[in-house]
């Protein structure tokens, strides 16, 4: 599922920077089999629960796949709404500098979706909390792409509709992150049986960007 | 848990069309009561699956337990984050009409949020199903509210800031929506033991929406 899911992150971002529409319709059928994987992993843990009654870390271990897999299959969902927003945008004027900044996050997000499925497989505690302190990067970059496409439909409101699609798209890479975040907790759970003590505040600071900064003064030209 | 998430959206709504900063606040500190809930309902169907080795309906109840109420959790995430965008649209000039949209997308998220959870508690598949039905609505509301506000942002850009949270907002309803759809297929796998057989698309059609209709064909202009 993690190898999938990374496949599914990873081509969703190459047919949105390249705006190629056949590659965004495989994200989106192959996203079904994720789904199905996820059902089949959590039917498998349940059996085994049920049938071997585990205790302490085996126990651990079911419920981490179980979590984990359904942060997997929340990330190809991601993907695949990313690969619709790729339809709907086809062959429209394209500012092109304004996807380098998803680009860069997506790569990010990538590294720690990497990072932290290597941990998995390899049980590093530390590796796993690296990934969970590195959010926050993810979370500012996504608070300064909000801010510059923000900048860029009021410069042109023939900008305002590719530019909320791409909006939404670093919206769903930035929550992208946070699912590996979420593993690296699940990590932390397996391996220790409890949950990483100081919580993180998770999601981006943007959801509290009050626009005075990039509020044109009189009506247009951004800042 | 139905019963807090219930009120988190309903508070989330409220606060949102008063601008009501206070009542947000609250629903943030709430959320994490959801939270705590959501993990001790796993925890607790797990040590009940290890300890009776349940089979057949007994084994389906816990599983969509855990799975109930990790939409719920979900739930609560989405009107937390609601609210946070309250506190960063606070003190703007507000078109009043352009919340009446959100308002009256969010009065049916709820009803199919009671419903779902009246159907659980019933165990009555036919509302379940029902409330599944009934998600096209609330696709095809936000379908509206997107394109209405891409409208506002066009016709003045010093609407953009504040509709793009009020986009923000209305997708996080869109998928409460979802997530009582979700809630209504596990209702059908803990009566049947099988998923709904015809699988729906989820989410909104506006991912797909090109923006051909609300081009300003000059630069300005509205559609």
């Amino acid at each position: 599922m993690g190898g999938l899911a990374e496949h599914l992150v990873m081509d969703s971002v190459t047919a949105l920077t390249r705006i190629d529409t056949q590659r965004a319709r495989a994200v989106i059928e192959a996203d079904q089999r994720l789904d199905a994987m996820q059902r089949s992993v959590e039917n498998h843990a349940v059996d085994l629960i049920a049938a071997h009654r585990p205790q302490g870390k085996p126990l651990r271990e079911l419920v981490a796949a179980m979590r984990i897999s359904s942060d997997l299959e929340r990330v190809g969902d991601l993907a695949k709404n990313n690969a619709k927003r790729v339809l709907a945008i086809e062959g429209r004027a394209y500012p092109p500098r304004v996807a380098l900044g998803v680009e860069h996050m997506s790569d990010i997000a990538l590294e720690q979706m990497k990072s932290v499925l290597d941990a998995f497989t390899s049980q590093d505690l530390s590796a796993a909390l690296d990934v969970r302190s590195r959010d926050d990067e993810i979370d500012a970059i996504y608070t300064s792409i909000f801010r510059e496409l923000l900048t860029y439909m009021m410069e042109d409101p023939r900008n305002i509709t590719f530019c909320t699609h791409l909006l939404f798209c670093a919206k769903n890479i930035e929550r992208i992150g946070d699912h590996a975040t979420n593993i690296a907790e699940n990590i932390h759970y397996l391996i220790t049986g409890e949950q990483p003590v100081e919580a993180r505040a998770k999601g981006d600071s943007s959801s509290y960007l009050s626009a005075d900064w990039a509020e044109p003064e009189n009506g247009r030209g951004g800042h």
